[in-house]
């Protein structure tokens, strides 16, 4: 059988695909990956890893106004419709769901989905109600797919904390599948943003994957024993050397609490996460250091 | 086959239960009836309507202590398991769902479902908090038991419009049907609280209903022309004439937005909802008006 990818663009339509594939094999496996689209390698590498451990994979990509601060780039969030099939076919996605934000929010909504604890740091405290519009958004298209998995990336760390708390505090019947950060050959994280970047913001963009680079040799010459606020002050002056990047916020938290940590092995895991604003653009990074 | 009702406390046995009666029927029907229990006549009704609608009944019996607010009756509330479970068989319940506190929050929720707009005036005034505990519970069963239907009374009309904006806007794919107030004879509003009425406080307690009765002749005799401020005036005046009876509130608003009317025939639905008290028991009751 030769592989048709479906576009889908309304809900009811999703709902039948969906449910028609199941109605043929009882036993499907439904994979579903949530995306802004502008699709680079770390989504396609989300979707080869739904390919591979499910039986239908469902991409979504809907850029959500509900998870974009005033002052944020909703309007100039690249898209490339077209490109993004073509990445969703040479992966082998059953089903690309692009709903207009008339379908998504046919009138405003009066529901929000408000996570706490994980949300009160990191980005969350740069950007309120990002993680209200997130935790709403991937409530809705859980509810519109129903998938048995769903896969994010671990480059937006704290999002993940965040979908997991939402699904374990309302029993949400899905397993949350994080899939490792993938980098261009330099160290730079990927991300739909990086467009943004001008030739020599992206030559500076590199103090993010290499500040966290030195953080992970402090911490390992030091056997963790590595005073925080050492460690903290480190990243900042390697940050700092860059002239173009302004610092957001350097953090290093227990994960997934993502709350202080005193020491680095009062943890199981500790995340050190940064947003470094180069110009307009906001860039996030992070490495996940288990003990 | 002789009926045989399943009595179940933990999450992973209900899913367990259902996705085996699903597996042997595909195109089975799932009817839930979430409940706080000491179930009565009002509750076998919503039994009823599942039993007649669907072919697997869960009934839940959770008295959920997310809506209750500190000075409230949490600790108080009526119990009786044995009762409860009586009538689930006698109604032909399939499956009782009985989850501890301890099921149904393992860990203190940071994730809160809140509704706003239809929760700002009414319960949602006098009862800070009770309806995102409302919606937060309902959200976790709705993804427990993911029904097709679920059956709410109408006695808790604020209730069931909560339930149908939340389900609407997070396309939570389960039909939501509302089922009429079931009274006594005497015209009192049943309800699992009227147990705490000492005798003369249940007999004055019928001015709920019977000023709801003087609103509706009023409403049908001036055709829908009677002023709002008016009908407001003569309800308060009716149920001040029971002297111990408190009023908390006496709302006239469209349904199901709950927003308040200028004009009674400004909306097409009108909900005239009374909240009184006798001494701590706090009853509610209302009526529907449709032109």
């Amino acid at each position: 059988m030769v592989h048709q990818l479906q576009v889908i663009r309304h809900i009811q339509q999703l709902r039948a695909a969906i449910r028609q594939a199941r109605a043929k094999d009882s036993t499907l496996r439904v994979g579903f990956v949530p995306t802004m689209g502008y699709l680079h390698e770390g989504h396609a590498s989300l979707l080869r890893a739904a390919r591979q451990q499910c039986d239908l994979v469902v991409l979504s990509i809907f850029v959500n106004p509900l998870q974009f601060g005033p002052n944020e780039d909703l309007s100039r969030y690249p898209r490339d419709e077209q490109r993004d099939l073509a990445l969703a076919e040479a992966e082998k996605a059953d089903i690309v769901f692009l709903p207009s934000v008339e379908e998504m929010y046919p009138t405003p909504t009066q529901t929000v989905v408000s996570v706490s604890g994980v949300t009160e740091r990191l980005c969350g405290e740069s950007r309120p109600g990002h993680f209200d519009g997130v935790a709403t958004v991937v409530s809705k298209l859980f509810h519109m797919v129903q998938p048995d998995a769903a896969y994010f990336g671990q480059k937006d760390a704290q999002q993940v904390a965040v979908i997991q708390q939402m699904v374990q505090d309302l029993n949400i019947p899905v397993q949350i599948v994080p899939c490792p950060i993938v980098r261009e050959a330099d160290g730079l994280a990927l991300s739909s943003r990086n467009v943004y970047l001008e030739p020599e913001q992206r030559r500076q963009a590199l103090v993010l994957s290499s500040s966290l680079k030195l953080a992970e040799s402090l911490v390992a010459e030091s056997k963790g024993a590595i005073d925080v606020s050492e460690l903290h002050k480190a990243i900042i002056e390697h940050i700092r050397q860059s002239p173009l990047a302004e610092i957001d916020y350097v953090e290093i938290v227990a994960y997934p609490t993502l709350q202080p940590v005193a020491r680095l092995r009062d943890a199981s895991s500790v995340l050190i996460a940064l947003a470094v604003k180069f110009g307009k653009t906001r860039l996030i990074d992070n490495t996940l250091i288990s003990f």
